[in-house]
C-alpha cells in the first residue's frame, strides 16, 4: 500500500442539523455569509431555513439562488461577484451537487481571483477560502464532504473538475428531512449516484482501507434502501439511510477518486443539459461489465455489501451477479436505462469519447481504457 | 438516530509517511516547532528522523523528550514553559499515547495558559490551540486522531481526561515501519488496546454508523494481524494492517467515545505506574462479559467481524464467542491476564471503583454500572 491521506469535513448528521447552519458559520468567525441556492431548493423552503438560522444567530446575509443544473464559469463569475459587492465573508451552500460546487468555486475566487478556469486541475489553488458550511439535500452528490467542484466551462462546452484539499468544506451538514420534498425521480438518479460513488472509488486504484469501509457500507445501505426511498416521499427511515449512504460515499470517493462512469458522465453534462445523476445511472452497469476483469475479487465484495449469499460463485460470477444487482434496482426504481432515452445519439460518442478520456476521473479507473473503449460502452448504452 | 457530529484531522498513512513531517508544520504555517517526544522513541531514532524532516524544512525547533508512561500535569508544565521561552508556534508529537497527550496539553497552554487541570471535562478550551501534527509510533493509543487528552492530576492521583474538538491534530501521521522497533510485550499490549477502542467505542451509546464501519474494520484486522505482529519484529504486513487498526479504531472511538474498560483503566492508571494498553487487555473481556446483556445483536457482530461463523448462534451465544476471542487472542499473545498480576489487591478496588464512576468515558458505556458493580468485575479479574 502506498502512503496515502484522507480528509473528510466537520460532519453534522441528522433529522434537523439543518438548524445548525448559523450558528456553525458563527463558530467559523463569520459575520456576513453568502447564501448559496437555487430555485427548487427555494420553494421547497429549506433556504428559507437556513435565512432564519443565520438571523437567529446575529449573521448578515446576501444571496445568491441562481444556480442551474449543469452550472457553469458564468454562474460562478456572478455569484463571485456578489460575495464581493457585498463585503462577505463565508459561504453556505444549500442544496445538491450543482448548488455545493458554485458555492465552492464562489469561495475559490473570493479569495484568490481571476476566472474559475484557472483553478482547474488538481492543486491549484493558492490562499485558503473562506470559511465554508456546505448543506445537502439530495442524498446524491457528495459534495458536501468532498474536495471536487464541477463547473461547465461555458465556451469549450466541457466540465471542468477542480480538485483540491480547500474545497473540503470547514462544517458540512446533511439533515435527511430535507430528503422527503425531493421527485421520486430525482431520488431515484440522485440515489443511483450514490451508488456509483461508493463502487467507483471502491474499485479505483486509489482505494484504501479508510475508504474502503465507507464504501462498503453505502452499498449496503442503498441496496436496501434506495427502493422504499422512491417509492415513499415520506419514509423516514428509508432517508435517514440514503443521507448517510450518501455520506458516507462522498467520504468514499473524495480520498479514492472515482473512475469511467463519472469521466464520462462529465463529459456529457458539459454538452447536454442532463442531471449528473441521470448519466451515472445509466452508464453504471455497462461501465462495471467493462470493469469487471480489472478486479474480480472485489467485484465479489460488492455483491457481498449488497446483500448477495456468493457462497459457491467464483470472483467473476460474483461480479456479474453485482452488475445484474445494480441493473435490477435501476429498473425497479424506472431511472433512465439507455443514453438514447436521454437524447444521445451514434453521433455525439466520438466527442465525448474526447472529452471524457482527458477526465481527471479517469486516471483512478481498475481497467485501462481508449477512447475506442468508451465509444464502445457508449454504443452499449444506447 | 439523534443529531451527531463526525470529526477526523487530516490523515497521512503509509511506510515512510514520517517524512511528511517537517513540510506538514511549514504547510499549516509554522516556523518554529516544540518536538515532543520520550525516551524510547528517541532510542529508537525515530525522534532524530523527525528533526531532520524540519531542518529539511527549514524549520526552526525546540525538544521537551522527557515524557513518561502515564504523564502528569507536571510534564505538561515543563513542556509548556519550553514551548513559551522558545516562542514555538506549533507543536509535533512523535510517540505513542502518552507523549500525544502531552503534546497536545502543552498546545492548550500554550494558546489558553493557566494549568492543564482548568481544561478537564468535556468542551473547556476557549482559543484555538497552535498547528498540531501527531505522529503515532504504537498502533495502540488513538490520540493522533482523537479529542481526547489523558493527564494525571500529580495532586489527586487521578487520570484527568480532557475533551474539546481543539484537540484532533490538524494532521495525523501514522508510519507503520515504527512499529518494528517496539518489544512484543508493547505490540500485544498496544494491540489489545487497539481491540479495547474497537469493541467500547462500536457498542457505546454514542456510536453511528460512521464509526461503526471503522470500529468493525479495527476489529477484524487486529483478529488477524496481532497474533503475527507479536510473533515477529519484522512482519511488515501485520504492521501495516495493525497501524491501519489502530487509525480505524481511532477514528471510531474519538467521535463515538469508549466504554467501562476505559473508565475503570483510566482509575487504576491515576494511582498505579501501569501502561495503559496493559490495563486495558487485562479488563476486556471482563467488561465485555457485564455489557454482554445491553446489546447482544451488537456482540453478535463483534463475532462476525473478528472472523466466526455465527450461523445457528443466538445473540447471546455469538455474543459469548466473541468474548472467548478476545480471551484466547489475549492469551496466545501472552498478555497480563489478571490485576493481581498487574499489582492491584482487592483492598484497593474501592478507590479505584469510585474515581472510575466519575470518568467521562463511564457515560456512553451501554449497560447501567454502579461502584458496585465496577468492584465485582475487578474482583473477578483479580
Amino acid at each position: 500500500m502506498k502512503m496515502t491521506k484522507f480528509i473528510t469535513p466537520e460532519i453534522i448528521f441528522g433529522n434537523g442539523s439543518i438548524d445548525q447552519a448559523g450558528d456553525s458559520c458563527l463558530r467559523l468567525g463569520a459575520k456576513k455569509v453568502l447564501i448559496v441556492s437555487d430555485p427548487g431548493v427555494i420553494e421547497a423552503g429549506w433556504a428559507d431555513k437556513v435565512i432564519t438560522t443565520c438571523e437567529e444567530a446575529g449573521l448578515s446575509f446576501s444571496t445568491f439562488f441562481e444556480v442551474t443544473t449543469n452550472p457553469s464559469d458564468l454562474e460562478v463569475q456572478k455569484g463571485s461577484q456578489r460575495y464581493v459587492e457585498n463585503e462577505c465573508d463565508a459561504v453556505i451552500g444549500i442544496g445538491g451537487g450543482s448548488v455545493l460546487d458554485v458555492a465552492k468555486s464562489i469561495a475559490i475566487i473570493a479569495t484568490n481571483g481571476g476566472e474559475i478556469a484557472e483553478y482547474e486541475g488538481v492543486n491549484q489553488i493558492a490562499h485558503p477560502l473562506p470559511p465554508l458550511v456546505m448543506i445537502s439535500t439530495t442524498a446524491g452528490s457528495g459534495s458536501e464532504v468532498s474536495q471536487f467542484s464541477v463547473i461547465v466551462d461555458s465556451e469549450r462546452k466541457k466540465k471542468m473538475t477542480i480538485v483540491s484539499k480547500s474545497l473540503v468544506p470547514d462544517i458540512s451538514i446533511t439533515d435527511p428531512l430535507t430528503l422527503m420534498t425531493k421527485s421520486s425521480y430525482l431520488t431515484a438518479s440522485t440515489g443511483l449516484d450514490v451508488l456509483s460513488h461508493a463502487i467507483e472509488s471502491y474499485v479505483s486504484v486509489a482505494a484504501t482501507p479508510l475508504t474502503d469501509v465507507q464504501a462498503k457500507n453505502a452499498m449496503k445501505l442503498v441496496s436496501s434502501n434506495l427502493r422504499p426511498s422512491v417509492a415513499s416521499k415520506t419514509n423516514e427511515e428509508a432517508k435517514l439511510h440514503m443521507a448517510m449512504a450518501s455520506l458516507q460515499a462522498g467520504i468514499a470517493f473524495s480520498n479514492a477518486i472515482l473512475g469511467a462512469v463519472h469521466a464520462i458522465s462529465h463529459a456529457i453534462g458539459g454538452r447536454f443539459q442532463l442531471a449528473h445523476g441521470v448519466i451515472n445511472s445509466v452508464l453504471l452497469p455497462y461501465v462495471m461489465d467493462f470493469n469487471l476483469i480489472a478486479c474480480p475479487k472485489r467485484y465479489k465484495e460488492i455483491a457481498k455489501a449488497m446483500g448477495k449469499d456468493v457462497t459457491g460463485l467464483s470472483d467473476e460470477e460474483a461480479g456479474r451477479e453485482a452488475i445484474d444487482m445494480v441493473r435490477r434496482l435501476s429498473k425497479d426504481i424506472e431511472a433512465p436505462q439507455t443514453l438514447s432515452a436521454l437524447g444521445i445519439t451514434e453521433d455525439d460518442l466520438p466527442l465525448i469519447a474526447e472529452d471524457a478520456i482527458e477526465d481527471a476521473c479517469m486516471i483512478t479507473n481498475p481497467r485501462d481504457i481508449s477512447t475506442k473503449d468508451i465509444i464502445a460502452i457508449c454504443k452499449q448504452a444506447l
